[in-house]
């Protein structure tokens, strides 16, 4: 035992290098480096990953990590937890043949360049062969994985989400199905009447909405590295080093106040880990879920909150005294919580958002079933979307090719988007137990937020699942109606 | 020979890529890395630098060196050079007890911060037992490696310039001691009277400094990454990739404009690098002293030039405006170009400069020949910055406390920053038979200078010695006559 756990503690060390090294070339790619320097950048990338691939197949490691497995009732919860994972991500090397794996590899890391193409043609076909043979072997990849437990799409949902199956998501989507789509379809036809200034459709200077995110750094306690890309996104590394970036549009000032927000919410999972978790493998989040569950909840549950711009608002209006002139915190507050039926799911607003994702998560569950045919999809994502969200896509680039996630291999990860959502309903049910939430938000004193979250969830990284993060931060399993009643009363309320 | 050469290029390719890491990690914790970070950082550094040195060490890859290296009369000029400098790396792995040489790491590894406090608190004997143990140990380091040919302080002043020696360098310096002394004591005693208006001391805001600094790279045709850190640097990683820093302050903006155009003078020269060399050991320059070359031509030949501000000072004027109202191009020329005696080197203009790096030359010499002790250091230090500056500092803190380098080891450095500026007078005479430079400027065709360093010395990186390199560019060795007598055109001018 002793002999495998140091084994293990050493490979470690040297792994979370090369994470360290994978982590700040992405960073610097993302935010920085020229275009034209790719090409070298990718070589010395691959030859990084080799050196990485060739610690983690070493023999005595994989030993090292069954015999850990074996015995992982003795360790204690932490190691317990990280080598559960560990052995988990073994399950690809050791039971998909290599050959096939890495012709999958192959093939997922130039289907986003086809993709790209037919989304920028709007002609599926172009893309359908490929996608063909994405699912394909998704379809084997769950066979090789399948066990007594799992089979079929819940292992790919399991990746994303441990414990999450298509049990739990169907009722989860039933709900959202009987419950939020005719909700949904009263609220969108009452917004329909809503008129706002063009102002607030006018031109705000980036240096300002640059000012006012930093100010939101301050009121939200967020003091890592902001900067700027084309998609914003958080990058964290270890407690200590979590980075975000926006994007400013000067016609869209809104958009980079939200996203600035939701990445602060997944950067404070982060850098709110116990620092004890910084040198294992446990760094980060429990899941997709869980971690999108976070940003959600500072976007929406803080970011739109009336509570949080009746303290803030003042600020921004000061920021912007030629755009917002006239412009009272009442219609201000109903811009940025204004619902529409629309068709990108990016774009979506809080209360139609995860009718997109159902649509996805529906199609993916009869592609990898092989209940649907790829050529199918087109056609049943219309159907799905009229269904759901009440809007008929006329093109395709505006229906089935709008995202990248499939022909990057992931199917499996849509769910995960709204599940996120639920959970933070959920949350912030519990937490209002304890905390007058947006009491809390008026006097600025997020912090006290901040530290619930950090006592209840961060602080545990990964080394809990999300179905026991749920029981440790709210006292129950994940249910869905607390997500639905939030819905419910917050576009009851604006809805006047 | 086959086999050798197949081994020395697989290893290349792995260390170029553990050489890219460190160069990006060291670019963020410059320029981005929240302080916090550092500790976790630092440890991921370590980890990697042992995966690095154990495939330095290698002995097949040492081997291949070795053997390489004998028939290195067989191999194209390219690698010939590769080999040669990678034989010459070897030299203190084979030659210096493991032991002595880790030891001396550490120390210095801690020195800075020792340096740093002796520094703060203006008191030399804080510092002098550390210093002591370093000198003491590059004493017994040219004992290590010198040969027939090499010996002493030559050793130290060939790893930063080769094929410089002590006799070369003395009859530069005697060159300087002789020509230059007398010359700048008459020029700054001139300079005296120099009056210039308070609104050039005034406040320039960042922003607009960013601006103008932006508006240089165009001018430059320079187009990396620019961005900020406390003192400004350049660092590249391949022909496509190559960064500058500068620093803006407020109340003194020429500071900015010069260091970003000093930088660009690094940068141009490794981005001009033959692109064949950046999967080699050879991309970057042929050594400090030409690298500085570059800089200083571009900071000081084109942009201390009376014609680049005949061309864009209106831009300047126009940039600040208010700052700049009522100040003519003549009196900014001159402010520019104002020169005194001063006692920190890096304050230095272009005048003085190299007497301060006299002074340290001679130190050196002394010090490491064991003709001088380190308690003598302080006093030497005020003798030496009387004799050749003209000004006797009170303090050692702006004495012989100024400086890290000593701090980190680097004996033979600093000789090299006055060569530089050498090199570029006798280039610039050089390039004067073929392009009218100061025509090119002021029409904006800095490509043309650009150009004609690009095809004399950039692009040969560092496949050729500085020695052969001044041939090639200048058709003559090095002639420290050019630069006096450039520096004696340029001050008698402005003295009028």
């Amino acid at each position: 035992m002793e002999r495998y756990l140091k084994i293990y503690r050493e490979k470690r060390r040297i792994l979370k290098a090369y994470e360290y090294f994978n982590w700040i070339v992405n960073w610097d790619q993302e935010t920085e480096a020229p275009d034209r320097s790719l090409p070298y950048r990718t070589k010395q990338v691959e030859t990084m990953t080799e050196e990485q691939y060739r610690h983690m197949a070493d023999p005595d490691y994989v030993e090292a990590i069954e015999r850990l497995y074996e015995r992982r009732d003795e360790l204690d919860v932490d190691l317990s937890a990280e080598i559960r994972k560990e052995y988990k991500d073994l399950r690809i090397i050791k039971r998909v043949p290599k050959d096939e794996y890495i012709a999958y590899r192959v093939l997922t890391s130039s289907a986003p360049k086809v993709w790209a193409e037919a989304k920028e043609k709007d002609d599926f076909s172009l893309f359908e062969p490929t996608l063909e043979r994405i699912v394909t072997f998704n379809r084997k990849l769950v066979k090789y994985l399948e066990t007594d437990e799992l089979k079929g799409y819940d292992i790919l949902l399991d990746f994303y989400e441990e414990g999450f199956s298509t049990e739990l998501y169907d009722t989860f989507f039933e709900h959202l199905r009987t419950e939020l789509v005719p909700f949904v379809r009263a609220v969108t036809d009452e917004h329909r009447k809503h008129r706002f200034s063009r102002k607030l459709k006018g031109v705000f200077p980036v240096e300002k909405q640059r000012e006012f995110a930093e100010y939101l750094k301050e009121v939200l306690h967020f003091s890592g590295v902001l900067k700027e890309s084309v998609h914003p996104f958080t990058s964290g590394v270890s407690s200590t080093d979590t980075r975000i970036t926006t994007h400013y549009d000067e016609t869209n000032f809104t958009s980079s106040i939200f996203s600035t927000i939701h990445e602060i919410g997944h950067a404070l999972y982060e850098t709110q880990n116990d620092p004890k978790y910084d040198d294992t493998f446990l760094h980060g989040g429990a899941s997709l879920g869980m971690h999108e569950s976070q940003s959600r909840f500072y976007e929406n549950v803080i970011g739109r909150s009336r509570a949080f711009w009746d303290t803030h608002y003042a600020r921004l209006a000061q920021t912007f005294p030629k755009q917002l002139k006239n412009i009272g915190l009442d219609e201000f507050y109903r811009f940025i919580n204004h619902t529409k039926r629309s068709l990108i799911r990016i774009e979506a607003d809080e209360l139609t958002y995860a009718l997109h994702v159902m649509v996805r998560y529906e199609l993916e569950k009869s592609l990898i079933d092989g209940r649907m045919k790829v050529a199918d999809l087109p056609k049943k994502w219309r159907t799905l979307m009229t269904r759901y969200v009440g809007k008929r896509p006329k093109t395709d680039r505006e229906g089935v090719l709008q995202d990248v996630h499939w022909s990057s291999g992931s199917f499996g990860y849509f769910p995960t988007y709204a599940l996120g959502s639920a959970y933070a309903a959920q949350i912030r049910f519990a937490m209002a137990k304890e905390l007058d939430i947006d009491q809390a938000i008026r006097e600025n004193r997020i912090k006290d937020i901040n530290d619930w979250l950090k006592e209840r969830i961060h602080r545990y990284a990964a080394a809990r699942t999300p179905r026991e993060l749920m029981r440790l931060s709210t006292g129950a399993d994940f249910d869905p109606r607390y997500y639905v009643d939030y819905l419910r009363d917050k576009f009851a309320l604006t809805q006047d």
